[in-house]
């Protein structure tokens, strides 16, 4: 693995999966793994998670982890090629990452879609143009369109499940759109989608209101319904999430119909299990009562987040030595 | 120790003292009693002091400290149970601490008094909401009520003196209300008097402007005056903080008298010493004259912040393996 | 070395340099010199090289790193003596230092010129307040007038080029001005003009538009000249940097002419090398095909400020104990 971006940096990942449920048990066991190595964390945007699984993992590997908060402590960014720079964009994306990557082993991203400019936001500019310039791995910390450290985490907590539980068949997992407040980036959904179809192991179905089609390079062959009592039947996981519009891009497309999870809705599962990313919108994306339920997986998920940065640092300085 | 709050959680007041005093002269003598443990510091204000002391001391232990920002770096949290989270708050509280307290041994936080609801601050509901939803121990670096790593501080170094001086009666403890330009909590002051009252080796003494009086849950049984010289005279430690009014709320009280410290008011002391938490309004709370002067205790104080932090990381440490 | 803040500091200059460059060589050969000593790093302006570099250091001489961002994450901080605190600043200067210097072993300060206050910037007021207040050595991280920690990497990169290329003779190295959007501080060209004069192994010669004079105590005996032409004729190394007049401090004046560093004017020169301290206002300061030329040292210098300040903190860890 020489970046860690998407599925497609993952080699073997029932390898990677394993390997993450192996650092659970025995967190410290590749401690000097990364002895005298360092991984930077670049945040262009608010991070909980992220931010402190990943330094965690770093440790637990003997790295030495450096948090810089882009925009708050150090010098605002010009991404652009060739710009001539007398606005108020300080330092280009060039200089920057060619120094961050000769003072880190590994430098780590976090920047949001915009959800303004398409053509940016859908060619992931931002996230590759740091790897453009790093000489360093770099991993995503989520980009414009995917969030790939909390798919492996997701993943992980389905294993989990399923090594508990043993269905006799495969798992139906549906990915169901809920309400938010606000233009959210589809990167969750995007990678959610985007693993559980290379995972293969499922049955996966995808439910949100019309206007709110994914792109369909992450969707694939799941199934899409915009009838979401349909879609939860005899769900064994429901993913809940909001995600804005991809058609109408940046626009808000009102919905009348309820697309709160709530308990009511769960009773056509199979006593569904139920996953999201965190932070939630609580009473908005999902009640309490299902949040707070002996279903609920979020809890999971976060932990999960601390084993899957350290097996991907670890597949990482394995193979960058 | 459990959680490290108020005075109730300690068991033995002069044995924390001595511990603190014990690992002043032997910084490093339990460096590995935290060792691959992890603190969170999170902090919904600012704080110089308190994250620096907090850090060293646990990295003293061999624990790790993670610094959160939560305002600036993380998602604006909210704490009101059963809320519909259609605002401007991005995370429930039961989530993030859920969170947070899988990541971290110890998690501790500062949040101050809003000063606006009072009994929102009476019930310290923030801290609390921390506390109900963490499944590790919370340490208090400051709350609407009570600063209980200061006081500690404090009757550390009152000990430190008093080692040293001998007197030959229980010192003459005064606290004195200062004035200020905005509104203070009162956590600082309701702290130092619980923890001296607790103590119990001294005579203390309150004393403040009318309408100033503290909530008496924390001033017990002291001696309080509206007569500031009445209450210096013969002091041998005098404590000077500002805080606002408790009885009217969120009122700013004009106060005529001058209750600014100098050294003329000193003079009817005992040589006493001057106490102050910092940061410090000079010239406003206390003349530059007394702060600087020898018998000024506040730089030690600060000092002491470190082995106050480390005595109680220690205590709690040992109380939950 | 006790602090180090201008070339005063260095008792032999080729000695630093060829530690700095041993380090570079061998980056944990003193890796137990600091063990148990803390350096606080506090940044009153933004910082990415700065703050990376001077921590990996500290690192690698086994120091434990702590960063202050001061404005943001503590307190407001007044610097005038016997100031009356009844405004906006909640810590004075002598209080903040007296309790940072007793927590760490050395304190590092960045703190830029304001433009304004000529005698305040001129004094290196706020830098000179740490120094007064500090029971520990001061580092400047970049202050009103000087940049030490860059001048070195400068000349540690300058120095790296000799050892390689080989001149018959004394390198010409010119030092110009360039355009920019907004009044930039003089810091980083004082502080080269000074270590080059000092260093002495050169011809040094500086160019800038009428009205851009340095500070003589700076340039000393400098061929100065506003022809930039004849200035880069023969030129070894260029050191491009904005700063804002000092004749008229605080002014901006707007310059006809054309500044810019762009590869036609550097055909008169002997193939120089191009440097700059970064972060760099791309196609304003300098061309994109200059500074992304092998000859640009950019991102050399950047990767010295490692070696730069790990060589000073080590100076100073010897001669502090």
């Amino acid at each position: 693995m020489k970046n860690f971006y998407s599925i497609s940096d993952v080699v073997d990942l029932n390898r990677l999966i394993e390997k993450a449920l192996f650092y659970k048990a025995n967190p410290l066991v590749d401690k000097n793994l990364g002895l005298n190595k360092r991984l930077g964390l670049f945040f262009m945007n608010p991070s909980l998670r992220t931010r402190v699984s990943s330094q965690i993992a770093a440790e637990n590997l003997g790295m030495r982890s450096f948090v810089i908060n882009g925009s708050i402590e150090s010098w605002a960014m010009e991404f652009d090629e060739n710009a001539i720079m007398n606005g108020t964009k300080v330092e280009h994306v060039k200089d920057a990452v060619g120094v961050m990557s000769s003072y880190f082993d590994i430098l780590a991203l976090r920047t949001f879609a915009s959800l303004k400019e398409i053509t940016e936001d859908n060619s992931d500019f931002i996230f590759n143009q740091f790897v453009k310039y790093s000489k360093k791995p770099i991993v995503s910390l989520e980009s414009a369109l995917l969030h790939p450290l909390q798919s492996l985490a997701d993943l992980i907590t389905i294993n989990e499940v399923l090594n508990r539980i043993q269905l006799n068949k495969k798992p139906k997992i549906v990915l169901t759109w809920a309400p938010h407040i606000k233009l959210i980036p589809h990167a969750v959904a995007n990678s959610f989608s985007q693993w559980v179809n290379y995972w293969g192991e499922s049955e996966f179905v995808i439910t949100h209101p019309e206007n709110y089609e994914l792109d369909n390079a992450y969707t694939q062959n799941a199934k899409i319904t915009t009838n979401q009592e349909e879609a939860l039947e005899g769900a064994d996981f429901v993913y809940v999430k909001n995600w804005s519009s991809y058609k109408k891009y940046g626009e808000v497309i009102p919905i009348k119909e309820d697309w709160m999870l709530n308990l009511e809705k769960l009773k056509v599962t199979n006593n569904a299990k139920i996953m999201h990313c965190l932070p939630v919108r609580r009473n908005v994306e999902i009640s309490d009562e299902v949040i707070d339920s002996e279903n609920s997986l979020v809890q999971q998920q976060a932990e999960n987040r601390v084993w899957s940065a350290q097996a991907v640092l670890s597949e990482i300085i394995k193979s960058n030595g």
